[in-house]
């Protein structure tokens, strides 16, 4: 029997599914606040002028038109009427025989107020414009800047974070600074600006083998970026970063990518939550007591061989392929083993010529490890167009030493 | 001996005096409020999705690097102390020895304040995401529209002003509504969406020779476009729009490009004005008492053979160098012949193999003007980079009628 399924949220999850149940005679309803799917892992580079926005964000009716028996809703969803079988959105009740929520994740600021109103942080498309715009900005500050303290505040950018985001956007940043800034600003002392790269814990990319960490931290070092390991951000006004023991940091931009948690909807579904606002999921990935509902990727807590599985594009891809194969099995009467998240390795790119990947028991570094981080990425963004953007903007960047997004395409609303 | 010669505006004018006056022993200032020069002609292709709006902008540092002896300021100018020899700017006032103004032109709604109210124009890059964002927001909007007339109004687009912006907008538009649209949404009839081209004079492209107004007319006509001529938009609210003899068209969307005026900069100035607001020059470009300002582009007002130059690119470029090579020339204790624009033609797209091109005398139409046309506008687009990113789309567009950015980037905080 024909089945009405929504699926919630078009990130890496929600597309999986959705790919998985087109087609298969059931009425597949895709419902997301934006009109696309974002590539968010490449953020960082339209935040440091090397990708433009609309590069790694694809349309998602352009997506539906392959997928046979699926519509599009450009909806916010604000919760679910597991009663009525229905989802609440701004434009009205969406009902459904199946659901899969994949409403992601946000930035988790621990509480720490001052921190998230003075800090920038990369989940949506426009935070990544609105982080280029403010660093560009800076930058034309500090040229008319007569006070050098407050002009190398100016300069000065302070990432909290020492995983891949971190890692990446210092990396990203630091070769923005030093390769196209300086060229693009011969008034300024460019040297003199700072990346400066703060970690809770004692080693770096805490997710990959302790080789990885060290090696990253060597090479972001040589990079001069200062890395402060063992060290915490508790409290930032608008040109100054307060640490834990109570040094303060004059800076101008703050960059938050030291934790995520379950997006609000999450807390509207009434089920009880895991670490980071998660919500505890069956085997199967369906909602305890409502085997019709699935929650799929960073809004899903499940444990495996004894630890949570991480909130990670690879995790939502093979949750989401699962929850669509596992609504097709229960219509043809059959069931499926249980999810089985298979961790096929992890990586994160330094600078030029320089990555981490670990897959397989095996390390790569440098250069090797590089070529494989373009690769996937390029293999894993979504529409062809779009790969040859971004493919072009690297072999320019990387021949020419040109990041040719440096526009400040909006002046700044924050006041500071 | 070395002089200061400050060029507010990096625009077509702006940009042509840089290179002329750039490495000749003098100190250049280039001001402009953003950091990039925009390549307004193609601003139309951004909003109906054909192009990313980065590949249309290219940074005005990235050009100063190539231009010995320039500085770049990101400043508003608000006006100019000519006794004092300074531009005051929103960071501070910047002296000179020597004066370019081109500050260019902003839309003219002739006084009519509830068209410019809820009216779109294109004169700045984010007009244009802004409007693509309106386009792309009112077929969402018209999916859940259960009124059919409020959904039909949702997709009537009128554009007031028959010459190359409407024409170019219109085309684009509704090949965007239906090669692209149409296949977006199947659950809308698309052939109802209505683009209104209305015109006050009894043609369209009145620069351009009869003959090619009235293939234009033609070809827009076979391409479902409305083209009313002898109208006039009077009035308009949220969701209609008022014509001259009180007719009413229900439409969600109005564009307006029905006209220019010189930028507010000219009033600030305490000259005397002429028709829309623009600044008469002595024949040298100069400011009529002032021999060390210039005014050149939109803002300029010259009469060459009887009549005053048009507010277009091409007269912008040829300003601007010639104001360089008169600062050049004066330098040298030389004097140079008047200015004289020399008309290398016009030219207009309508859609797929159809343009209007009319140069020295001969008038092109269709397949042949539609080539010289993208030809041109690469040629004339900076930025190596920007040129192969246009052309990808282009060839994506004419092989896969794929226009890749149609993105709603922004939510709407227009409020209708």
């Amino acid at each position: 029997m024909k089945k009405r399924i929504v699926i919630t949220g078009m990130g890496f999850g929600g597309i999986r599914a959705a790919r998985v149940l087109a087609g298969k005679g059931h009425d597949v309803v895709l419902v997301d606040r934006n009109n696309y799917h974002l590539f968010q892992p490449l953020l960082y580079q339209v935040a440091t002028a090397g990708l433009e926005q609309e590069s790694i964000a694809h349309s998602v009716r352009a997506m539906a038109r392959k997928w046979p028996g699926t519509r599009f809703h450009l909806s916010e969803v604000t919760g679910v009427d597991f009663a009525a079988r229905g989802i609440r959105t701004d434009t009205g009740q969406i009902p459904y025989d199946y659901l899969v929520i994949g409403a992601g994740s946000v930035t988790n600021f621990f509480g720490l107020d001052s921190v998230e109103r003075h800090s920038f942080d990369l989940k949506e498309l426009t935070d990544a414009e609105t982080l280029r715009n403010h660093i560009l900005t800076a930058f034309e500050r500090a040229v008319n800047e007569p006070d050098p303290a407050r002009q190398r505040a100016l300069m000065t950018f302070v990432i909290v974070g020492g995983g891949p985001t971190g890692v990446e956007f210092a990396g990203a940043l630091i070769e923005l600074v030093h390769f196209v800034l300086a060229k693009d600003y011969p008034e300024l002392s460019t040297n003199a600006a700072r990346v400066v790269l703060v970690e809770a814990t004692a080693r770096l990319l805490a997710a990959m083998p302790e080789t990885q960490g060290s090696y990253t931290l060597k090479k972001l070092r040589s990079m001069s970026v200062e890395v402060l390991l063992n060290a915490r951000v508790v409290d930032a006004g608008p040109e100054r970063v307060i640490m834990h023991d109570g040094a303060v940091i004059p800076a101008h931009t703050l960059f938050w990518s030291a934790g995520v948690k379950a997006a609000p909807l999450a807390a509207t579904l009434e089920t009880s939550q895991k670490g980071g606002g998660r919500i505890p999921v069956e085997p199967d990935l369906s909602l305890p007591g409502h085997p019709e509902v699935f929650v799929i990727g960073d809004m899903a807590y499940l444990e495996q061989d004894g630890s949570a599985l991480p909130m990670t594009a690879p995790v939502a891809m093979q949750m989401g392929i699962h929850a669509g194969r596992v609504i097709i099995a229960r219509e043809a009467g059959k069931t499926l083993p249980p999810f089985r998240y298979i961790d096929k390795g992890s990586m994160a790119t330094i600078g030029r010529n320089a990555a981490v990947a670990s897959a397989f028991g095996m390390n790569f570094r440098g250069y090797s490890a590089w070529l494989v981080w373009l690769l996937l990425h390029l293999y894993y963004l979504i529409g062809f167009r779009n790969r040859i953007v971004v493919m072009l903007n690297w072999v320019w960047y990387y021949w020419f030493h040109e990041r040719q997004v440096r526009l400040i395409t909006r002046r700044e609303e924050r006041q500071d």
